[in-house]
This record gives C-alpha cells, structure tokens and sequence, in this order.
C-alpha cells in the first residue's frame, strides 16, 4: 500500500488555497497509484490559527471548504487533512468549543473525523483556549491495515521517554494497545535548533518500544515567529529510518507499507544537516521568505551599519528574497567610524545587493537645533544615542513605505534582552531575523557564511562590537563581555535559573545582578518588538508572557 | 465574628512588599478586632504573574515569605492569602507543576493551602499555562462557621445563570453539598465596562439560588493593560447587598457574620458608579497612575495635536498624575490648521499643564533633503504622511528620555482598529491610555468631563476629525463615518459577527469589506503597540493573539 506525506506549507487562515494545495498534492499521488495521502495538523488553515478560530465564520468556512474538497477528490486515494470541528456538545459538557481534528475524507465524502487529545499549553501552544481534548481512541481500517492517528503533542508523552508525564493519558499506549499495526502522527512542530535529532530519538524510542511502524508529517513554512522545518520521516517497526523529507522545503514523499509484514518498506533518505550553524541560518532564511511573501513582500530593506548583525541579515535577506530584492542602507553619523562605512560598503559589494549612503548629521542637526531650548545644561546622553537610532528608523520607514519595502531589524537576542537597542530605531522592522540568535552565535552564523570565501568583510567580524552612538563608544563599555553575557542569559532566560544557580556556575554575583536587572528593565522594549524568528526553547516571542509594570 | 476584607494593590511580582501590606491590613484588622481577613487571588504576587511563575525561585522566594508572613502575624486573626504552591505529583499524574491558590495562615503557621478549582484561559486568562486544577472541596472550619473557599472562576461556571456549562464541575454547588454557611470569593477580576453590575447580578443569582451569604474580594489597581477596579462586596442570604468596597481604591473594610443566624449583617454600602462615561473614565484614570508608578515614573508627556485624542488622555494624565506632572508638546507643521494650535493651547491653558510648542517643519526639511534623491518623481503619499507622525514620536521620546518622562500614547480603538496611526510615530508610547476606547466613546467621555464646565474646548469636540498630515485632510475622506465605523467594529472585534451577519445588521457590503482588510492588514502596527487599557471584553491587548502573515 502507497502511502505519500505531503510536507506543505499552507498560509494561516488562506483555506481555500490551502484546500487547493492539498488537491494538486492529491493528484500527484493519485498518478503514483497512492491509496492513503497525509497533510500535517490543521493543514486546511495552517498553524497556528490562534484568534481567527474565534469567528464561528471562520470554522464554518472550513468545513465548508473540506466539504467541497471531499467532494472534488478521485474516489481511488484517501486523504487525512488537519482541520477543525465544533464540540456540539460542549456548552453541555463545560468544554471548549472546538476540535482539533483530522478528517479522513473518500469517495466524495468526509469518512470520519478524529480529534486531537493532548492540547499542548506551554511556550508558544495555547490550545487549552479553544479546544476541547477529544476522549476518543483514534484509529481506522484501510485494506486490512489498522491505521492508528496521533495529532502531534498526542504522540509526545512517553513517560519513560521524558521521565514525566505531561498528560493524564498516553494516546500512543491507547493506540497500541487497540492493536493498531501502524501509527501516524500529523504535527505542526515548530523548529528550535537540534528540534529534529530529539523528534527522530524520540520516534526510534516510540518505534523500539512498541514495535510499531510511525509515519512523522510535518507543516512546513515559516508563520511570523515560529520556522516550521518540515524534516517529515517515517520509522519501520525495526527502528530505522525509512524515509525522510527535506528540511525547509514543501515536498511530497512516497512510502509503501507491506500489508504481509505490516511493516514500511525501507528506500533513500535524505540527510539531516550536521553543521548547527548551517541548519539554523537555514531555518531563517526559510522564516524572512515566507513571512516576506505571506505577507505580500518580495523586497526587503535594511540599514548597515558595518557591523556583524545587519551584515548576517543582509545575507539571510539575500538567500531569502535574491540579491535585486534587497536594499541596504548606510547612514553614518559623526560618530560612525570610518572602517563602519568602508566595511558596510564592502559587504554591499560582496553581496552585490543595492545600497544608498544617506548621511545623517543634517537631520541631526536639524533636532537638536528644535531640541536646544529644552535640553540645555544638559549632559549628552542616552536621549541623543536614541535619537540618531530612531532618525535612521524614520529614514528605513521613509524609504520601506515609499517602495513598499519589508523593513527587516537587525537586533540579536544578547541586545533584546538587555535592552541595548533603541525602541522606534533600530527596533524598526516588520521582522526580527535574529532576535533570537545570542551574539555569540551570530559571531558563529558569520563565520559559517565565511567558511569557503570572504563574503562578509573579515573586518566585521573581528573588530569590537560597537553602537557608534557616542565617540568611540564600545558596546563592552556597558555590558559584559559577550561570551559573560551570553551564557549567563541562557542560563537566566533559557534554563530558569536563580542567581544562586548562575553563580555557582561560576559568574560574579554583582555582574549577574546587573544582567538581570537589565533583563527586567527592557520589558517594554521586547513588548513592542517586531515578531522574531525563534530557534530556541525560549524566546521574546509568543511563548514570552512577561508583565511590564513589575519588581521582582 | 468579624470578618475583613482588604482590598490591596499589590505590585506584580514585589513578594516581600505585597507581604508587608498584608501584614499593615492584619494590623489594622487587629485593632479593630477582627477575626479572619480576606485578601484578594494571589495577593502575594499580585495578578497577573505571567511566567515569573516559570522560575522556580519565583515560587519558593513566595513560599518563604508565606512561611515569615505566617510567623509574624499575631496569633488573634486568621488571614486567607493568595498565593503559588508547588504540585509536587504534577510529574506522576501528566498536569502543571503549580496551584493557584489560598493559604490560611494562623497562629504562627501555614494552616491549610486551597487550590483553585476551574481554570479560565480565554481571553487575557492562560491559567492552563501554568496551573492544575485542584480536586479537593475547598473550606475549613472558623468558631463554628464552615466556610467555603472559591478563587475567582471557581464561581462563575452556574449553567442556569449563564445558559451553558464553561467546566465540567461546579466548586461551589460542592461547597453546598458540603453544607457550609458562608461562601468566600477571592478573585482577581479586572475591570470592562459594566462589569460589576455583572458581578453583582450574579452573587445575587447565587445567593438567592443556594441561601448562603457570599463575600467577593476583588484586587485593585491597574497592571500593564488591565484594571482591576475592586468594587469587593457582600451578599447576605437573603440576596441584598450589606457591603461595598469603593473602585479604583485599596480599601479595608468590615463585615459581620453572625453565628446565631449564620448570616451577615446589613451596614452602610458605598454606591455604584452610574454612569458610564464616569466608570470607564475613572478606571483609565487609575490604569495610567498605577502603570505610571509601578514602573517608577511620575511625570507623564504626550503630544497634543488640538484634536480631541489627546485632550482626553491629557485631562485623565493629569487627574492621574496631577497637574505639575504632564507635560504636553505642540508640535505643529505646515499642515497643521490654525485652529489645532489654539485648541490645543486653550486645552493647555484649561488643564494648567506645563507645554512647549516645537514647531517640526525645520527637521521635515532636513528630512526631505535627504530622501529628496531617492523620493524624486513620487507623489507626496503615506511615506511623508508618516514621516511627520514619526518626527513627533522622535521628538517625545528625546524628551522623555532626557527629563524621565512616561510617553503617553493617544490613538484611540477605531483608529488602532483600522491602522489609522502611524506605527513609530503617534503610537510612540509606554502605555495607550485609550487604545481600547472607540473613538464615539471618546467623543461621550469627552463631553461627561465638560459636564459642569468646559475642561476640553469645546471646539475641539466639534470639528471634524482629522490627522492633519496633508492639507484639508479629514479622518472621513479615508474611513467610514466614525457612528458607522465603530458599530461595524463592535460587530466584527467583540461580536465576532461574519460580514452576512454586519450586513445583515443593515451596513453597506463594501464599506464593511473594507473596513474587514483594514483590520486584518493592520495587524502588524498592533503587534508592536504599547499596552492599551483594557475597557471591553475585546481588546487589542493581552487577550488578542492574532497571526500577522495570515489571509482570510
């Protein structure tokens, strides 16, 4: 039996040409003589939907589309769509409304739905809000195989596996022990870095313990924060890996089951990548596209200011969107250094992107001539460092709007934490590329680009940071050096730790408390950030849920 | 037997002195000789804590203080304390590792902890997030009184009253199963228009339905966008009302159970607000006085632009912050009509707040000469319309930042709604006052402050709205009538009403086709806008998590 996952990547709330993806899938696999087609969790109206399942409109839309689908498929292929139902019976019951449900659909119609029973409410899940757990054990027969369905989380509470239970129930232990002789789990599991090699540990897990072949399918795409990274695979009872799909990229693969030994027969499968560095720029390099082309942008702009965040962004927008859809932005002031224009002007021409050098010193001029009466006898301060950020953020607004530009903002996650970064300047963007990438790592990012030819300027990489928003201002004048600072966020932000956890790891408690009082105090910052790509288990995303007005 | 109600403020997260104004109630409860003193849902942490309660640290620095609370309380009262407590088998069973819930402490010790029973998560609500639910009946003994504890939802899942079941269980039809005389609610339950008439026509349903008198305690103060506007009270068991705290106040107040007819006793009840205009505008007043000092500052700025926006959050920052503390700024350019500056200083002058008037042409010049390259053979458009709205957002921030000041935000629901605002421009600000105050709303509350004199000049109500970002511009030329605007808003945000149902409602199709793509294409401007107030039960804040890169 032919079984094909088609690893799409679906535009949040677009359900009829998320429908229509489906059905051109359909009849590729149709041509390949596949019996059973499967899309990933809430493929009909991409995930996450959040606030749109509120308007009942929106749900009935759904069904209406699904109805109509059902309707338009060949009667030879069956084919399991994420989708999402009403819980009739909730207002009776005390439940959520809604169902987040898989519909098998054949022969013109809609065969059965089966509801997706663990919600998953942590980090950037918020599945409690709308849905009611389904109560139901999910499996149906097709030719004498009894085909066991999991919907994501529903697969990912193994006791054993995780040493806790996260869930009252274990939907894969259900499952088996209906005797099901193949699971299959239709997921939209978002990226982080290494997400892949702790799914497959915990698939070959699955697979060992129950001796049941699994079928993985992800949602691919990005959808403003959250990378979704595809990387769809399917195990054999054995415990290997049979097949695996691209990462990144919509794809649709072949499997074939062999009804004799219940068991997927095995083929060629794609490689994961090794290299963090590599798998992580891909990830956003999928994420500026697709929020870029979702949202209606084919060009992007930037401002370069010769350093090495807007330089890595620069390169991610180039291999995003093409090197004629990126504009960069120089905009030097009396305080930028020279080698800052020289090296962004390098990075321009090794990148060949378009550029334009609009110096600011008039504009500036031209404030602090209004400003003047206000602030005199007045010490230049952080209010004249903000304001040469945010006469640029105007600038890059000016330019973005004029053209119809996606303005992308340049900030790693080091400075969004800490506050280091100008709200209504360098803040600016549509789209934070590496807002969740430490500074460190963008050191590693940009030496990876680097790995086979200079392609940004070796200078960027190896002079010390600097905002260049005061004379020969450096930015481990305020901070920490970053390799301090780095660790002690991951350890603060990351893995929750106290300050008597972060010392004992061997930082100093008074740089630790000046770290976290930082923290705390860009609350209102991170607030009102563009969305920002995440690749880690913690994000200022929306996973982050912080009260602003607080002490702690 | 004397009971007590203190209605606190506490500060998100500022354990030691949320303690210490427990302990001061405690002490004046004391005196007064009283028995047992209520205090409101996690008042040890304030609410909402959000994920502070994801660091563990966070949760035993609150049982310590518990711990200390309880031994430095004398032995004569008992005090019911909201606070975070550790499920220790959260890992055996599959729930959350923590409980929202009640500790009673007394004579040195922790007596008895209560969890919360029901969990809301919808709307600003995530409790899911981070809670289990507790499965125990919640109530203890107190001279003979047996007394039902309910943390906030626990109370608000009546089928009958509400016409359908939002929980499978009902806490307190428990607590009456369990026969006891007096049922205590302490809740965090913020504010929206109309909410306590709410409230209390549901205590009286519940008392009158189970005969047993009721005591609400409510958190005040306002926390990031939400207002809890306090408003505790209590119901006697034949349905009337015997006591109410004042809103918008801490406040500690008395009430009397007698064992004999295990009943409270009637006493002098405060009054409600009647009108509208008054509570909405009372609740904004304390939102931006406690965002103002919980996050340390106490002078406020804003722009105003002579149009009735910003006269309504400049008269509600100065009944927050007082007269000598806002600081308004005139910044009018070439397009700014005659009129707008000498509204605008009559308001100042009316109001007796300090302002500045700096005229922005010169640095829309410097601007222009900068872009004039690039900007040549394009029609003057939405880039330069902006960019005057950002040189004004640039300029308040560089004020704001240099003195210290709270930037005050002054777009109004309609104009959020719809994107009518300029992202880095006038929706610069630490917090939008009346972000979630449609602009017919703001016109009502307006002219309620004029009631007895004119605050507001009157010419600012009655002109037309306009931006004044290109000659003659008016609001109308580009949206609907604002009557007609805001009716098909109201619809489409808080009804969650499908365009067939607007239609039907007797609205235009394409007036509310279009009004629909300027929602969903101004998502992202509301992403990256400061917390807005909270006034209705849909707001662009907390409670609304909408995909950006979506279409519908």
């Amino acid at each position: 039996m032919k079984i094909a996952i088609a690893q799409i990547n679906p535009i949040i709330g677009d359900i009829k040409n998320n429908a229509e993806m489906i059905k051109k899938q359909a009849e590729l696999a149709i041509k390949e003589k596949t019996k059973l087609l499967l899309t990933p969790e809430l493929s009909l109206c991409g995930y996450p939907p959040k606030d749109l399942l509120l308007n009942q409109s929106f749900i009935t839309a759904m069904a209406e589309e699904l109805q109509r689908l059902a309707e338009t498929i060949p009667p030879e292929i069956y084919i399991l769509i994420g989708t999402v139902t009403f819980n009739f019976s909730a207002h009776q019951e005390g439940k959520k409304p809604l169902y987040n449900s898989v519909a098998l659909i054949h022969n013109g119609k809609i065969q059965e739905t089966f509801n997706k029973r663990l919600l998953p409410t942590y980090d950037v899940f918020e599945e409690d809000r709308y849905f009611s757990a389904g109560d139901k054990v999910n499996y149906f027969n097709l030719e004498g195989v009894k085909i066991g369905i999991t919907i994501c989380e529903d697969l990912w509470n193994d006791e054993q596996f995780w040493g806790k239970k996260s869930y009252k129930i274990n939907p894969l232990q259900d499952l088996v022990n209906h005797g099901v002789d193949l699971i299959i789990n239709l997921s939209a599991s978002p990226y982080i870095v290494g997400k892949q090699k702790l799914r497959e540990e915990m698939l070959t897990y699955l697979v060992n313990k129950y001796k049941k072949p699994i079928i993985y399918v992800n949602q691919v795409g990005g959808n403003d924060d959250l990378i979704f990274d595809g990387y769809s695979c399917a195990f054999n009872k054995k415990g290997n890996i049979i097949n695996r799909c691209k990462p990144y990229k919509s794809e649709l693969i072949y499997l074939n089951f062999e009804q004799k030994n219940q068991d997927l027969l095995p083929s060629l499968v794609n490689n994961l990548i090794i290299s963090e560095e590599e798998e992580i720029y891909q990830a956003l390099v999928l994420g500026v596209k697709d929020y870029a082309n979702k949202c209606g942008f084919n060009k992007a702009i930037l401002g370069l200011s010769g350093g090495i965040d807007s330089a890595l962004v620069a390169t991610i927008a180039l291999d995003a969107l093409g090197k004629d859809n990126v504009f960069g932005v120089l905009m030097p002031s009396p305080y930028s250094s020279k080698h800052s224009v020289i090296d962004g002007e390098k990075l321009v021409e090794n990148l060949g992107i378009k550029s334009e050098k609009i110096p600011i010193q008039q504009v500036m001029n031209s404030f602090d001539l209004l400003l003047n009466p206000l602030f005199k006898n007045t010490e230049f301060g952080i209010a004249e460092e903000n304001l040469q950020s945010r006469i640029r953020g105007t600038l890059l607004m000016a330019i973005a709007n004029k053209f119809g530009y996606l303005l992308l903002s340049t900030g790693n996650k080091s400075e969004m934490a800490v506050g280091y970064c100008t709200l209504y300047g360098d803040m600016n963007g549509g789209l934070a590329v590496i807002a969740d990438v430490p500074k460190t790592k963008v050191f590693k990012l940009c030496k990876w680009i680097n790995r086979n030819k200079e392609i940004i300027p070796n200078n960027i990489l190896i002079k010390p940071p600097s905002a260049e928003l005061k004379p020969n201002q450096k930015d481990e004048d305020s901070l920490p050096p970053y390799e301090i600072l780095d660790d002690i966020l991951e350890r603060y932000i990351n893995k929750h730790q106290s300050l008597r956890e972060i010392k004992n790891a061997g930082h100093d408690l008074e740089i630790i408390k000046k770290v976290i009082k930082l923290v705390e105090r860009a609350e209102f910052k991170r607030k009102q950030a563009p969305p920002g790509l995440k690749i880690t288990d913690r994000a200022f995303g929306t996973g982050w849920k912080m009260p602003i007005a607080r002490r702690i």
